[in-house]
């Protein structure tokens, strides 16, 4: 099937799956709940034809890691399907609604979106899950995964449309690419004719290339160079946590925070108990001269370059600076605008924080680790929009959503 | 200046006009209004020079009177900005907020959305209200008009740039490209380092042109190729003056209608009645057989092209249809997603359409027309959007703001 042939089948798939019930939508979650575990077999062999393509191909064994299923895996995808159908669903809701002058009755009522277009790299789970969001939000979905898990992927998805065809609901509203070549890609990202929306997920490369080619309206996600800002009055065990929270319980995702900011009046105090902890991570410092001065030689002298860069790794830049708008200002420059955090006691800089920093989200005395769907309490997310347009900071089903006005006149015209 | 330069401070501008009160922007925008009746010489002079050079360069008429102001036109455009001055602020609205279960506190917060870029054509009255309705919301914009205007633009910019320093407030939050090439404008569309949203205001082939060549997010406006669908049951009279309100009131505008679909049923009782109003207007019909049939000679037949036609002009599509899910297809098909009218006594048919049909504006016995920021209550517009992310419909103050969560916390880790 071609490209424009799946698009036009998303398209049909969508308008059915826009006025289908909740009820309907959630048998057929559960449905694929089901299906994905008794069809355990069939996706872990289709899974092992990927891992012995990507072993012969010497990809290394941290990417085979994402790409390998186990029983347990795909028990851990099937649960998700299921906590997304627990979720409530946005689809009809009623934000507002006003009567003007001359009578007619405006309403701002909450539908799907339509055909969402997304592009993704190696974690076959990522196929369930998006799927998944898009389905409860009404929305059609067209996958195109990497190359290395596209045996997985199109199995998972045969499992999936199955479900939701005896579920009584268009199979068509999940597909995947089988053609993973990069004319594909960008021929999809062109494809306005069909799809609503891309959400690319993955490195900074294929996010990259996904803003500069497509002509579809783009939700860019994932970049993320936060920071942890400790304030001449903050409560040194409190930031000690929270950087190294911050820093070292996850590093390779995109909350994990990269630049550690410190009032220099503090930093005698604070920076020797931050190290303490970091160190029982190896986690690597790169300090400016104070820095470097209050810690000693094991501080590698930090680059200009250090201050725009997502390590994703075991490393944390660490610059001293004079006051909390110096801060501010250092974030607002480096910074790609996703999550970042103030420690203090301050009121007056806590507030000043919140509102010059200019981020998806931005914290007072918390962890940048937060920023996620299941930690914000949506349950579940698509990714995290780092762009100011539609969506900021996680997505989750409402944010799968967008809006019709519908317009309750008597005869009225203008 | 370059096109970076003026990127940069739009910037710097933008993030002191994100903490500025309503007050201070809202005498910055009194300030204009004054302003503005007081050069009204020397807007004039620039004006009577791009006139010159319209005629010299052979333009037609009708568009010179679009680029043309008067001492009248100039007072419109600084009523138009007191207007906005009296419009509700929407910066610093808190949307929703929620307590997660380890205690930390999540609100979502309106901000302005940063550096807005506005591409538009020839008329010179777009810059006041556009750079008024963003300093209202807290954006700074970069504005780039047609050739044509070029001297107006500038110096209607030079006069509110003056009033805005001297309410306080940084000048470079508003700023007229000097430089009209397509070379520009095409650095603009990759300007995402300094723009966070590029909205296009014109004709089908800029918006064209923006949509195919921007990096930076777009807000698609503008395209409306709408219908009146007149149902069995309709009430014949609403019907007809429906009809002739979305057609001919003003037939150049996005809200206009372009086809009229007539169920079968009705046709014979209704096509003459609206045929006589639209006869008053000299509007051309160009339908189908059975239209044809019934009104005579004078019809011209449709083609297929005139389905998908958004004509602008004195001119109307005609087609019968056998059921209301014909009409809904019809639509979807050939719509341009912007304003759908169904005219009917039926409930259940009414509830159909309005689910079914794809538009940012779906009616129930009004007219298409009403599809407009001051008609909505929203006081002033900036665009009528027609894609399904960030903004649908008409755009007002609230639709130029994104959201930031501001997370209060009392030393929570993950």
């Amino acid at each position: 099937m071609t490209l424009e042939e799946m698009g036009a089948r998303a398209l049909s798939a969508s308008r059915l799956l826009a006025s289908a019930g909740t009820s309907a939508k959630n048998a057929a979650l559960l449905g694929i709940t089901k299906a994905l575990v008794e069809s355990a077999k069939s996706i872990l062999a289709a899974n092992a034809l990927d891992i012995d393509a990507a072993r012969a191909a010497g990809i290394n064994e941290s990417l085979i890691d994402r790409l390998a299923l186990s029983k347990e895996r795909i028990q851990g995808i099937a649960d998700g399907v299921a906590k997304v159908a627990a979720l409530d669903d946005p689809v009809g809701m009623t934000d507002s609604g006003w009567q003007r002058p001359n009578g007619i009755k405006i309403q701002k009522v909450r539908v799907p979106i339509g055909v969402i277009g997304i592009i993704f790299e190696a974690r076959p789970n990522v196929t369930a899950d998006a799927a998944a969001l898009c389905l409860k939000s009404g929305n059609a979905c067209l996958l195109r995964g990497g190359k290395e898990a596209l045996r997985s992927n199109l199995e998972i998805a045969r499992v999936m449309r199955g479900a939701i065809k005896a579920a009584g609901l268009p199979e068509d509203c999940v597909q995947v690419l089988d053609d993973t070549s990069h004319e594909t890609a960008a021929k999809m990202m062109k494809l306005g004719k069909y799809i609503d929306v891309l959400i690319p997920r993955g490195g900074k490369g294929l996010i990259r290339s996904v803003v500069e080619n497509a002509t579809v309206p783009v939700i860019e996600t994932g970049a993320g160079n936060c920071h942890i800002y400790v304030d001449e009055t903050a409560d040194i065990d409190m930031a000690a946590n929270i950087i190294f929270n911050a820093k070292a319980s996850r590093p390779s995702v995109c909350n994990a925070a990269e630049t550690l900011l410190v009032h220099k009046n503090i930093a005698k105090a604070f920076l020797p108990k931050a190290k303490e902890l970091l160190d029982t991570k190896n986690v690597q410092l790169r300090g400016d001269e104070t820095v470097k001065n209050i810690l000693g030689d094991s501080v590698v002298p930090a680059t200009e370059e250090d201050w725009s860069t997502e390590f994703l790794d075991y490393i944390l830049a660490v610059k001293t600076v004079e006051r909390v708008d110096e801060a501010i200002d250092h974030i607002n420059k480096y910074g790609t605008r996703h999550s970042e955090t103030i420690v203090t006691q301050s009121y007056a800089n806590a507030q000043k924080f919140l509102q010059l920093v200019d981020a998806a989200a931005v914290y007072v005395n918390a962890s940048t680790r937060f920023t996620d769907g299941n930690e914000f309490g949506f349950g579940a997310e698509i990714g995290i929009s780092t762009q100011k347009l539609h969506a900021r900071g996680p997505m989750g089903l409402m944010e799968l959503t967008t809006q019709k006005y519908q317009i309750l006149g008597s005869g009225q015209i203008r």
